[in-house]
């Protein structure tokens, strides 16, 4: 992709001599840095935009009631519109616990008693004008929020969440696998492979994410156990063979050089990405790497502000932005997001934790996402709650449809599943 | 301050071309921009440095317990060592209770049954570990814990707080007045005025800080009334005088148009410096607006990452950096980002939020912080907890003493302050 991407953004961009003192030969500093209107000119036009289909909804849909629903780790969104139309949606599977209390001290406040179709203004309000309270523990709370008003919407309207913001482009979703992320780096090489060779004959997936360095966000110049990484690299291209899509994710394990050392590597070995070998809030040392890389290179699933994506973009840090549907605070965001990505020339594929429904939201969103890459983020169809326990729940229009590492997107209105109304009832409305 | 600053940041750094497109007749891009090594490395070796003084305790102090107390808003953080040793502090006084169940679900496991001797390792590790956990809601919990922990060592070592970290170099601390944020944006401009004229004249500070358009980060090109911000800065300057120190913050306020237009009036009235006039995260577009004015700038109060300030410093993206002691984590991390801030050559104020016992961590701070701005932020003594309460509180050394806008170091161990045990007792622990 990098080769043919498009010029308005040109790759002399922001970090001028660092690379060459580095030592690095593929210095393309001499390149004046396009102006600021230019990299920019392009995405404004498309935040600009309005996403939710406010056309489907003739009638005001005013939000009446909006619970938090919590049985301890666990938690649930219900809305209520004045009309008695209802909908609701299960949070993140590992965060959600530690804010609870953002839900009514935060964020109701922007909702209940709004229009459900000023849906775009209100997630604005929650998330940029929240100064001094943003961050991923207040969006993936957003994002709840969002998923069960669109989950209303979608029963209102007799549409899929996904298509009250946009239009199916992606009928079917082709994934890769992104989860073993523990047993990647915990077990041997040979044993984490073998188990990911395993769900990937199972799943029929063409693609796989393997893990880089500790993971631990540390910046170092030094891997996990010395070689591990490299051996890694390379037993996974032998056991997958060469039309295997190989990515590898460093969860800002690495500092600039190491981080750049093991690109090369992923290079000599045809990785088909590079995601997040430095911390993520390292903007300006991740576009060295960029500018030293060929391999395209993937990030941004732990930014929570647009403003931040406007960057990243505007300046090609990443070629492929994974915005992650909870962290960043949902679908209509993410739509921003990957319109601008378009606006650029360059790929979005959302990031979405493993656990809860996070695949829905996923199938979802990518099903109506434009500039969406070829594949996205699968961590299997296990739908465990914050506490453990799998999420009863039924389809309202057949079961998911798989195969040749294939989803085809969700049918029926809203979310398209009906949760267990016992399961439910384990929950208990959170006011504190 | 700007024209004598260090010649090692150039002032011709990250904005390129952009200034010169909006028509601004300042531009310094020409030069080249310094390389990525020269503009770090001396902040980096600033980092290295360790901050708490271990020497101080020649034994491990075991941290046995770490409790949040909790009434209604308020909270306090209460630790005791095995020896039986304790401190205390007490919480954010506007923003806490959106995020009490971060102390037990993420913070907790890093401080107790840890040697508090080693406060940087676990303030790092709590702040720059927890990724996507991270932010101000997280930091100003970190903050508290680290508060309480300092109440203890300094009791312990029989030291202010402030003298666990550094040496005494500022006694005496210069204020300005920086409340009124409310009036100085709803009242009339004269009627706001006279108000901050009259605390002026109580506590004889030599400088207050005004309000800047509506002050709601929303980047417009406009201000909350046609002439009213202009009328502000003209009015205030006939009233103090020529010789008083006029400030003024923006709150995120302004496009960068409209924040440069705003600039040049702010010149033309020679005021001390300018804060804050676009949002927070908007870095590339502050530097534009730093390049384009001689006034110095301020900022940083949001910035809730190491990283981000070692940007904001290397860039000199504001030449006076105000980490907040609540949202950026606490007092090690700020004597951190006040290091960086003398290698650069420039300045440090810490920002601190109206209320509770901000006051006193700012004196603390700033008696023992290398590169203090000449004037500090200062809401009054009004030690009002988040339920409006006045805090019961004696010092341990006599009260404050303040003359001449100055304010003497507070003395006495610890926090330096002993709170009533009444008070304490309408808190409960909190544990969800």
């Amino acid at each position: 992709m990098k080769s043919n991407r498009r010029n308005f953004i040109a790759s002399a961009a922001i970090a001028g001599g660092a690379v060459s003192t580095l030592g690095l030969s593929s210095c393309k500093g001499s390149a004046k840095k396009p102006s600021y209107e230019s990299r920019y000119a392009a995405l404004d036009e498309a935040l600009k935009q309005p996403v939710l289909k406010r056309k489907l909804f003739p009638d005001p849909i005013i939000i009446e009631s909006l619970e938090l629903l919590v049985d301890r780790n666990n938690c649930l969104y219900r809305v209520r519109s004045k009309d008695g139309a209802e909908g609701i949606s299960v949070g993140h599977s590992i965060f959600a616990a530690s804010s609870y209390p953002m839900v009514k001290r935060i964020l109701s406040g922007f909702f209940v008693g709004e229009d459900a179709r000023d849906l775009d203004q209100m997630i604005f309000n929650a998330t940029e004008r929240t100064v001094k309270r943003q961050g991923i523990p207040l969006n993936l709370h957003v994002a709840g929020i969002e998923f069960a008003i669109l989950d209303m919407l979608g029963t209102i309207a007799n549409k899929p969440a996904g298509e009250l913001i946009g239009d199916v482009i992606n009928p079917e979703v082709s994934i890769y696998l992104g989860h073993r992320l523990r047993e990647l780096r915990d077990l041997e090489p040979e044993e984490s492979l073998e188990l990911m060779y395993q769900d990937a004959i199972k799943t029929e997936a063409r693609a796989v994410k393997l893990r880089a360095g500790r993971g631990d966000n540390l910046a170092t110049d030094i891997d996990n156990a010395p070689g591990r990484t490299e051996k890694l690299i390379r037993l996974a291209r032998e056991k997958f063979g060469d039309d295997f899509h190989l990515m590898i994710d460093g969860n800002g394990s690495y500092s600039v050089k190491e981080a750049i050392r093991i690109g090369r590597i992923l290079e000599e070995y045809n990785y088909t990405f590079y995601e997040e070998p430095i911390p993520w809030d390292w903007y300006e040392e991740q576009k060295i790497v960029e500018r030293a890389m060929t391999i395209p290179m993937a990030g941004g699933e732990e930014e929570f502000g647009i403003h931040g994506f406007r960057y990243l973009i505007g300046n090609e840090v990443f070629q492929i932005l994974q915005p992650d549907l909870f962290y960043f605070g949902g679908m209509t965001r993410t739509m921003k997001v990957a319109r601008m990505v378009e606006a650029a020339g360059l790929k979005v594929t959302p990031h979405i934790s493993r656990g809860g429904l996070g695949f829905l939201y996923m199938l979802h969103m990518v099903a109506v996402c434009p500039a969406a890459y070829e594949f996205h983020e699968f961590k299997l169809f296990e739908a465990r709650d914050a506490n453990g326990t799998l999420i009863p729940h039924d389809t309202k229009a057949g079961p998911f449809e798989s195969g040749g590492g294939k989803i085809k997107a969700p049918k029926g209105s809203g979310l398209g599943v009906v949760i267990d109304p016992d399961y439910i009832k384990t929950h208990k409305p959170y006011t504190a």
